[in-house]
């Protein structure tokens, strides 16, 4: 008898963005392989499994995707049910398709069980519409992690046709915006970075693209994780920033019962 | 006293895509403003709250963003709590920003819960990783509600440099098609479209780009929603897809329960 695996979305940060079905996912688990970007809250959801890191820390190695696929298919061997979980949603980044692509290999069941993308949501969360009636009727989402991921779309989509959000691209904050001027986007193209979006720690910087690769982390943010956007939705964030930074206090009161 | 009002991502169809947020809101909703999209089953979710449709119909109008405005802004002023239940993500195309800006005008509280977007959710339960090691390591999301509003991204990326996925593109699929090819994508590029994710009647059509134009719906499925991807890791939903189009029944039986 085989278990099953699920590729779970973990959602940007915040326990409440998780979705009902991953919340189900978690509750039936044996094993749970988790990444860095995951609420420690999540545990208090999966009670009756084994917890086990399987992420990255900055600056440490972390132990590899042939090991997480021999983790999930003898765990789904042994016929328990394992959920991988995963910052954001399983497929953007992140190898979801590598592991699904590794379970289909070893006859595993498996489902995807999409999540919020931080993407989309550490955006919306610090008062930017990622798309906007006559400012972007598109988005473009590239990793930052190597300029070749990067580059070939920033050097030629036509500038100030759609938002760019760059995911891992706070090492090469300066590279993007590089990039980005070379093609012809205005130095004064409104940007932001969001520090760790939907926790308690969020942070925003606003600033423009010409300033954007001096833009420091505040303090205590220095490690965590980033998302840069650039594009006149930006400018939004100065009328629905503040109001949606956080849940008024009466909501936040009843966001602590999950 | 004033009330709040919450635009809610809905996701892309099935209610167990919600986030225990999103949930959590429609439980104490007075009133639910709701689009086409978004499940019937949800209100199972607000059993306290009025629902008012302000969505639109294929071919009838809708009510117009002023009227959807006033009718949340009438209410908050009554002290109740809205809920403006939006399929997908409430800032992914779809009028989200606008209609906070409405709020901030009439200074009314309002807040963001981000959803699982179509554009990432439904590639992903029809087997398409919207990115994949090797194959994208970025991805473009347009609107195909307009040629104005695809044509720039579309005419000036980089071809092969990103995942495609076009919402909103059904009846413009013959003109991204020709747009891409124009610019110089393979004709063999593999391209989907992806009906009604996350629900029972959800279908997928694959094959390649020169296809595209002339792919057809299912029956029955003429109406429905649907998202275009264009990219070489929608060959990978020949091994990702089966399994990952339906849960497997153990987990439907368990998934009905919510």
């Amino acid at each position: 008898m085989s278990g099953l695996v699920s590729l779970v979305g973990a959602g940007p940060g915040a326990l409440e963005l998780l979705t009902l079905r991953a919340v189900e996912r978690l509750a039936r688990a044996d094993l749970v392989l988790y990444d860095a970007l995951v609420s420690p809250d999540a545990h208090t959801l999966a009670p009756r499994a084994r917890w086990f890191f399987v992420g990255k820390r900055v600056g440490r190695p972390g132990i590899g995707q042939d090991a997480i696929h021999r983790l999930m298919i003898r765990a789904a061997r042994r016929g328990e049910r394992v959920v991988r979980l995963k910052g954001g949603d399983p497929y953007v980044f992140g190898h979801g398709g590598e592991e699904a692509l590794a379970l289909v290999s070893a006859g595993i069941p498996f489902e995807i069980v999409p999540g919020v993308s931080s993407a989309v949501a550490a955006p919306a969360l610090a008062g930017i519409p990622i798309t906007h009636r006559g400012l972007a009727s598109a988005f473009v989402v590239v990793s930052g992690h190597a300029t070749l991921a990067f580059e070939p779309v920033l050097n030629s989509l036509e500038p100030h046709s759609a938002t760019v959000v760059v995911l891992m691209g706070l090492a090469s904050r300066t590279a993007v915006a590089a990039t980005l001027l070379a093609r012809g986007w205005s130095p004064r193209t409104p940007a932001a970075i969001v520090w760790s979006a939907s926790t308690p720690r969020a942070d925003t910087w606003k600033g423009s693209l010409a300033a954007l690769g001096g833009a420091s982390p505040p303090d205590g943010l220095e490690d965590a994780p980033g998302v840069l956007v650039v594009g006149e939705v930006v400018s939004l964030a100065a009328a629905l920033g503040p109001l949606t930074a956080a849940a008024p206090p009466s909501l936040l009161a009843v966001g602590q019962g999950h």
